[in-house]
Protein backbone atom coordinates (compact mmCIF):
# COMPACT_ATOMS: atom_id res chain seq x y z
CA UNK A 1 0.00 0.00 0.00
CA UNK A 2 2.94 2.63 1.16
CA UNK A 3 4.34 2.50 -2.69
CA UNK A 4 1.03 4.20 -4.07
CA UNK A 5 1.33 7.10 -1.37
CA UNK A 6 4.97 7.45 -1.93
CA UNK A 7 4.33 10.71 -3.63
CA UNK A 8 2.98 11.60 -0.26
CA UNK A 9 6.14 10.26 1.73
CA UNK A 10 8.17 11.30 -0.58
CA UNK A 11 7.35 14.77 -0.34
CA UNK A 12 10.30 16.44 2.13
CA UNK A 13 11.17 19.89 3.29
CA UNK A 14 14.32 20.32 0.94
CA UNK A 15 15.93 23.71 1.61
CA UNK A 16 19.11 23.24 -0.24
CA UNK A 17 19.48 24.15 -3.82
CA UNK A 18 21.49 23.88 -6.76
CA UNK A 19 22.96 27.51 -7.69
CA UNK A 20 21.97 29.16 -11.05
CA UNK A 21 19.62 26.71 -11.58
CA UNK A 22 16.41 27.79 -12.78
CA UNK A 23 12.81 26.74 -12.75
CA UNK A 24 11.18 27.05 -16.43
CA UNK A 25 8.14 28.83 -16.88
CA UNK A 26 6.17 25.35 -17.75
CA UNK A 27 6.93 23.75 -14.56
CA UNK A 28 5.79 27.20 -12.77
CA UNK A 29 2.90 26.72 -14.52
CA UNK A 30 2.56 23.47 -13.35
CA UNK A 31 3.09 24.31 -9.57
CA UNK A 32 0.57 26.93 -9.63
CA UNK A 33 -2.08 24.53 -11.63
CA UNK A 34 -1.82 22.06 -8.41
CA UNK A 35 -1.81 24.56 -6.56
CA UNK A 36 -5.50 25.83 -7.45
CA UNK A 37 -6.48 22.15 -8.22
CA UNK A 38 -7.01 22.00 -4.11
CA UNK A 39 -10.29 21.62 -3.05
CA UNK A 40 -11.58 25.20 -0.97
CA UNK A 41 -14.82 25.84 0.73
CA UNK A 42 -17.85 26.04 -1.11
CA UNK A 43 -15.32 26.30 -4.09
CA UNK A 44 -14.51 30.09 -3.73
CA UNK A 45 -10.96 29.84 -4.32
CA UNK A 46 -9.70 32.63 -2.37
CA UNK A 47 -6.08 32.09 -2.73
CA UNK A 48 -3.70 34.60 -4.50
CA UNK A 49 -0.12 33.90 -5.81
CA UNK A 50 2.34 36.53 -5.50
CA UNK A 51 5.53 35.22 -7.53
CA UNK A 52 9.26 36.45 -6.61
CA UNK A 53 12.26 35.41 -9.55
CA UNK A 54 14.25 38.15 -9.03
CA UNK A 55 17.31 37.63 -6.76
CA UNK A 56 16.68 40.88 -5.03
CA UNK A 57 13.02 40.07 -4.23
CA UNK A 58 14.47 36.69 -3.11
CA UNK A 59 16.51 37.96 -0.65
CA UNK A 60 14.19 40.80 0.69
CA UNK A 61 11.73 37.88 1.03
CA UNK A 62 14.23 36.50 3.44
CA UNK A 63 15.47 39.33 5.24
CA UNK A 64 11.70 39.09 6.26
CA UNK A 65 11.32 35.21 7.35
CA UNK A 66 13.85 34.26 9.68
CA UNK A 67 13.52 30.73 8.59
CA UNK A 68 13.84 31.61 5.24
CA UNK A 69 17.45 31.88 4.37
CA UNK A 70 17.23 29.26 1.77
CA UNK A 71 15.30 31.90 -0.65
CA UNK A 72 18.56 33.52 -1.38
CA UNK A 73 19.46 30.49 -2.80
CA UNK A 74 16.03 29.68 -4.38
CA UNK A 75 15.39 30.11 -7.70
CA UNK A 76 11.13 30.91 -6.78
CA UNK A 77 9.71 32.36 -4.02
CA UNK A 78 5.68 31.96 -3.73
CA UNK A 79 3.79 34.00 -1.07
CA UNK A 80 0.67 32.17 -0.65
CA UNK A 81 -2.09 35.13 0.43
CA UNK A 82 -5.58 35.07 0.79
CA UNK A 83 -8.59 37.61 0.14
CA UNK A 84 -10.98 37.32 2.83
CA UNK A 85 -13.82 39.02 1.37
CA UNK A 86 -13.61 36.59 -1.18
CA UNK A 87 -13.18 33.27 1.31
CA UNK A 88 -16.81 31.36 2.36
CA UNK A 89 -18.83 33.64 4.43
CA UNK A 90 -15.80 35.74 5.08
CA UNK A 91 -14.13 33.77 8.02
CA UNK A 92 -10.14 33.70 7.87
CA UNK A 93 -10.75 30.17 9.17
CA UNK A 94 -11.74 29.01 5.63
CA UNK A 95 -9.13 31.20 4.34
CA UNK A 96 -6.52 29.74 5.90
CA UNK A 97 -7.70 25.92 5.22
CA UNK A 98 -8.25 26.73 1.81
CA UNK A 99 -4.46 28.56 1.37
CA UNK A 100 -3.20 25.63 3.41
CA UNK A 101 -4.23 23.14 1.02
CA UNK A 102 -3.43 25.20 -1.91
CA UNK A 103 0.34 25.45 -0.56
CA UNK A 104 0.33 21.39 0.09
CA UNK A 105 -0.66 21.16 -3.31
CA UNK A 106 2.02 23.23 -4.76
CA UNK A 107 5.10 21.40 -2.39
CA UNK A 108 3.57 17.84 -3.74
CA UNK A 109 3.49 18.96 -7.31
CA UNK A 110 7.20 19.95 -6.40
CA UNK A 111 8.43 16.94 -5.64
CA UNK A 112 6.42 15.01 -8.45
CA UNK A 113 7.93 17.66 -10.77
CA UNK A 114 11.70 16.66 -9.23
CA UNK A 115 12.20 20.00 -7.72
CA UNK A 116 12.73 20.65 -3.64
CA UNK A 117 10.80 23.14 -1.95
CA UNK A 118 9.90 24.14 1.78
CA UNK A 119 7.13 25.89 3.28
CA UNK A 120 7.86 28.76 5.57
CA UNK A 121 5.29 30.06 7.74
CA UNK A 122 3.95 34.06 7.79
CA UNK A 123 0.65 34.38 8.99
CA UNK A 124 0.05 34.78 11.83
CA UNK A 125 3.30 36.76 12.73
CA UNK A 126 1.77 40.36 12.43
CA UNK A 127 5.76 41.35 11.20
CA UNK A 128 5.65 39.39 8.01
CA UNK A 129 1.97 39.88 7.10
CA UNK A 130 2.98 43.78 7.57
CA UNK A 131 6.43 43.45 6.10
CA UNK A 132 5.54 41.38 2.98
CA UNK A 133 2.45 44.20 2.31
CA UNK A 134 4.98 46.79 2.59
CA UNK A 135 7.83 44.96 0.37
CA UNK A 136 6.12 43.58 -2.17
CA UNK A 137 2.91 46.35 -2.26
CA UNK A 138 0.61 43.89 -1.59
CA UNK A 139 -3.07 45.58 -0.62
CA UNK A 140 -4.02 45.99 3.48
CA UNK A 141 -7.33 43.66 2.16
CA UNK A 142 -5.00 40.75 1.12
CA UNK A 143 -3.76 38.56 3.76
CA UNK A 144 -0.32 36.92 3.45
CA UNK A 145 -0.63 33.16 4.78
CA UNK A 146 2.63 31.09 3.74
CA UNK A 147 6.03 31.27 1.87
CA UNK A 148 7.41 28.66 -0.25
CA UNK A 149 11.11 28.40 -1.79
CA UNK A 150 11.42 26.17 -4.72
CA UNK A 151 14.82 25.18 -6.59
CA UNK A 152 16.47 22.19 -7.74
CA UNK A 153 17.33 20.24 -4.94
CA UNK A 154 20.97 19.93 -3.62
CA UNK A 155 19.88 17.35 -1.25
CA UNK A 156 17.86 13.71 -1.34
CA UNK A 157 15.81 13.19 1.97
CA UNK A 158 14.44 9.75 2.48
CA UNK A 159 10.07 9.27 2.37
CA UNK A 160 8.79 9.01 5.34
CA UNK A 161 5.68 9.06 7.93
CA UNK A 162 5.74 10.77 11.21
CA UNK A 163 2.75 8.07 11.61
CA UNK A 164 1.91 7.70 15.30
CA UNK A 165 -0.87 5.26 16.54
CA UNK A 166 -1.70 7.69 19.78
CA UNK A 167 -3.29 10.56 17.65
CA UNK A 168 -5.74 7.66 16.53
CA UNK A 169 -9.35 7.44 18.01
CA UNK A 170 -11.58 4.28 16.47
CA UNK A 171 -15.10 5.23 17.11
CA UNK A 172 -15.34 7.29 20.36
CA UNK A 173 -12.54 9.66 21.55
CA UNK B 1 3.93 18.80 -17.66
CA UNK B 2 0.45 17.81 -16.24
CA UNK B 3 0.83 14.55 -16.69
CA UNK B 4 3.17 14.63 -13.77
CA UNK B 5 0.70 16.48 -11.72
CA UNK B 6 -2.11 14.68 -12.71
CA UNK B 7 -2.16 12.86 -9.02
CA UNK B 8 -3.22 16.23 -7.86
CA UNK B 9 -5.61 17.19 -10.62
CA UNK B 10 -7.21 13.90 -9.79
CA UNK B 11 -7.85 14.40 -6.98
CA UNK B 12 -11.58 15.62 -6.88
CA UNK B 13 -14.66 15.76 -4.00
CA UNK B 14 -16.36 12.13 -4.52
CA UNK B 15 -19.73 12.26 -2.75
CA UNK B 16 -21.00 8.96 -3.91
CA UNK B 17 -19.90 5.36 -2.77
CA UNK B 18 -20.73 1.78 -4.03
CA UNK B 19 -23.34 0.68 -1.32
CA UNK B 20 -21.79 -2.19 0.89
CA UNK B 21 -18.26 -1.31 0.13
CA UNK B 22 -15.88 -1.48 2.81
CA UNK B 23 -12.23 0.15 2.67
CA UNK B 24 -9.53 -2.25 4.28
CA UNK B 25 -7.12 -1.72 7.62
CA UNK B 26 -4.40 -1.58 5.15
CA UNK B 27 -6.23 1.11 2.92
CA UNK B 28 -7.23 3.33 6.43
CA UNK B 29 -3.66 3.05 7.58
CA UNK B 30 -1.94 4.49 4.07
CA UNK B 31 -4.48 7.07 4.80
CA UNK B 32 -3.10 7.79 8.48
CA UNK B 33 0.38 7.56 7.18
CA UNK B 34 -0.40 9.73 4.05
CA UNK B 35 -2.11 12.19 6.46
CA UNK B 36 0.70 12.23 9.33
CA UNK B 37 3.54 12.73 6.51
CA UNK B 38 2.20 16.43 5.91
CA UNK B 39 4.14 19.51 6.84
CA UNK B 40 2.97 21.09 10.00
CA UNK B 41 4.86 24.41 12.16
CA UNK B 42 8.20 23.28 13.80
CA UNK B 43 6.64 19.45 13.34
CA UNK B 44 4.58 20.45 16.26
CA UNK B 45 2.28 18.06 14.09
CA UNK B 46 -0.97 19.27 16.75
CA UNK B 47 -3.01 17.02 14.25
CA UNK B 48 -5.82 13.91 15.99
CA UNK B 49 -8.09 11.48 13.92
CA UNK B 50 -10.92 10.70 15.12
CA UNK B 51 -12.29 7.08 12.89
CA UNK B 52 -15.77 6.23 12.43
CA UNK B 53 -16.52 3.37 10.61
CA UNK B 54 -19.70 1.95 12.25
CA UNK B 55 -22.75 2.98 10.36
CA UNK B 56 -24.53 4.41 13.47
CA UNK B 57 -21.67 6.60 13.97
CA UNK B 58 -21.92 7.56 10.48
CA UNK B 59 -25.22 8.57 10.32
CA UNK B 60 -24.59 10.89 13.78
CA UNK B 61 -21.76 12.75 11.70
CA UNK B 62 -24.28 13.36 8.67
CA UNK B 63 -26.47 14.64 11.32
CA UNK B 64 -23.94 17.01 12.44
CA UNK B 65 -22.73 18.46 9.22
CA UNK B 66 -25.77 19.87 6.25
CA UNK B 67 -23.58 18.97 3.53
CA UNK B 68 -22.00 15.67 4.68
CA UNK B 69 -25.12 13.46 3.73
CA UNK B 70 -23.12 11.15 1.93
CA UNK B 71 -21.71 10.10 4.93
CA UNK B 72 -24.73 7.93 5.19
CA UNK B 73 -23.01 5.54 2.91
CA UNK B 74 -19.72 6.10 2.87
CA UNK B 75 -17.49 3.23 4.48
CA UNK B 76 -14.91 5.49 6.40
CA UNK B 77 -15.75 9.01 8.02
CA UNK B 78 -12.39 10.94 9.94
CA UNK B 79 -12.99 13.86 11.46
CA UNK B 80 -9.19 15.58 11.72
CA UNK B 81 -8.96 17.55 15.40
CA UNK B 82 -6.04 20.25 16.16
CA UNK B 83 -4.59 20.00 19.95
CA UNK B 84 -4.26 23.24 20.41
CA UNK B 85 -1.68 22.87 22.83
CA UNK B 86 0.48 20.98 20.67
CA UNK B 87 0.57 23.57 17.34
CA UNK B 88 3.45 25.87 17.45
CA UNK B 89 3.51 29.09 19.82
CA UNK B 90 -0.20 27.09 20.67
CA UNK B 91 -2.05 29.51 17.45
CA UNK B 92 -5.10 28.63 16.03
CA UNK B 93 -3.79 30.22 12.68
CA UNK B 94 -0.71 27.31 12.69
CA UNK B 95 -3.36 24.16 14.38
CA UNK B 96 -5.50 25.14 11.28
CA UNK B 97 -2.65 25.31 8.82
CA UNK B 98 -1.10 21.90 10.05
CA UNK B 99 -4.57 20.42 9.80
CA UNK B 100 -5.47 21.23 6.39
CA UNK B 101 -2.48 20.19 5.05
CA UNK B 102 -3.14 16.60 6.47
CA UNK B 103 -6.44 16.61 5.19
CA UNK B 104 -5.53 17.58 1.87
CA UNK B 105 -2.72 14.34 1.76
CA UNK B 106 -5.37 11.96 3.06
CA UNK B 107 -7.73 13.17 0.32
CA UNK B 108 -4.85 12.97 -2.44
CA UNK B 109 -4.13 9.39 -0.77
CA UNK B 110 -7.44 8.37 -1.44
CA UNK B 111 -7.47 9.31 -5.14
CA UNK B 112 -3.92 7.53 -5.29
CA UNK B 113 -5.32 4.10 -3.59
CA UNK B 114 -8.66 4.20 -5.95
CA UNK B 115 -11.07 5.53 -3.25
CA UNK B 116 -13.30 8.53 -3.62
CA UNK B 117 -13.18 10.98 -0.64
CA UNK B 118 -14.93 14.98 0.14
CA UNK B 119 -14.15 17.32 2.74
CA UNK B 120 -16.86 18.72 4.96
CA UNK B 121 -16.14 21.73 6.76
CA UNK B 122 -16.32 21.85 10.92
CA UNK B 123 -14.39 24.79 11.96
CA UNK B 124 -15.08 27.79 12.83
CA UNK B 125 -18.78 26.67 12.82
CA UNK B 126 -19.70 26.67 16.49
CA UNK B 127 -22.34 23.97 16.33
CA UNK B 128 -20.89 21.50 14.09
CA UNK B 129 -18.03 21.98 16.48
CA UNK B 130 -19.67 21.83 19.85
CA UNK B 131 -21.72 19.06 18.42
CA UNK B 132 -19.35 16.42 17.12
CA UNK B 133 -17.49 17.01 20.69
CA UNK B 134 -20.69 16.25 22.33
CA UNK B 135 -21.55 13.23 20.56
CA UNK B 136 -18.03 11.23 20.32
CA UNK B 137 -16.36 12.22 23.55
CA UNK B 138 -13.93 14.88 22.09
CA UNK B 139 -12.81 16.74 25.10
CA UNK B 140 -13.52 20.09 24.94
CA UNK B 141 -9.64 20.59 24.73
CA UNK B 142 -9.40 19.14 21.14
CA UNK B 143 -10.27 21.20 18.31
CA UNK B 144 -12.56 19.24 15.55
CA UNK B 145 -11.43 20.97 12.52
CA UNK B 146 -12.83 19.16 9.19
CA UNK B 147 -14.27 15.78 8.55
CA UNK B 148 -14.07 13.97 5.08
CA UNK B 149 -15.92 10.90 3.75
CA UNK B 150 -14.63 7.98 2.08
CA UNK B 151 -15.47 4.62 0.37
CA UNK B 152 -15.17 3.31 -2.86
CA UNK B 153 -16.77 5.83 -5.76
CA UNK B 154 -19.74 5.56 -7.85
CA UNK B 155 -18.71 8.52 -9.75
CA UNK B 156 -15.53 9.26 -11.44
CA UNK B 157 -15.30 13.37 -12.20
CA UNK B 158 -12.68 14.33 -14.59
CA UNK B 159 -9.13 15.90 -13.81
CA UNK B 160 -8.99 19.36 -13.76
CA UNK B 161 -7.05 22.39 -12.36
CA UNK B 162 -9.30 25.81 -11.62
CA UNK B 163 -5.77 27.79 -12.71
CA UNK B 164 -6.76 31.72 -13.08
CA UNK B 165 -4.27 33.63 -13.99
CA UNK B 166 -5.89 36.97 -12.32
CA UNK B 167 -4.87 35.29 -9.53
CA UNK B 168 -1.06 35.44 -10.18
CA UNK B 169 1.08 38.17 -9.49
CA UNK B 170 4.78 38.47 -10.56
CA UNK B 171 7.16 40.74 -8.74
CA UNK B 172 4.81 42.95 -7.17
CA UNK B 173 1.70 42.98 -6.55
Amino acid sequence: MTDKILPLLGRRSVRAYLPDAAVSEAELRALLEAAMAAPSAMARDPWRFLVLRERADLAALADLLPHGQMLRQAALGIVVCGDPAQAHRQEISYLLQDCSAAVENLLIAAHLLGLGAVWLGVHPNEDRVTGIRRQFGVPETILPVAAIAVGRPAEAPEPRTRFNPDFVHAGRW
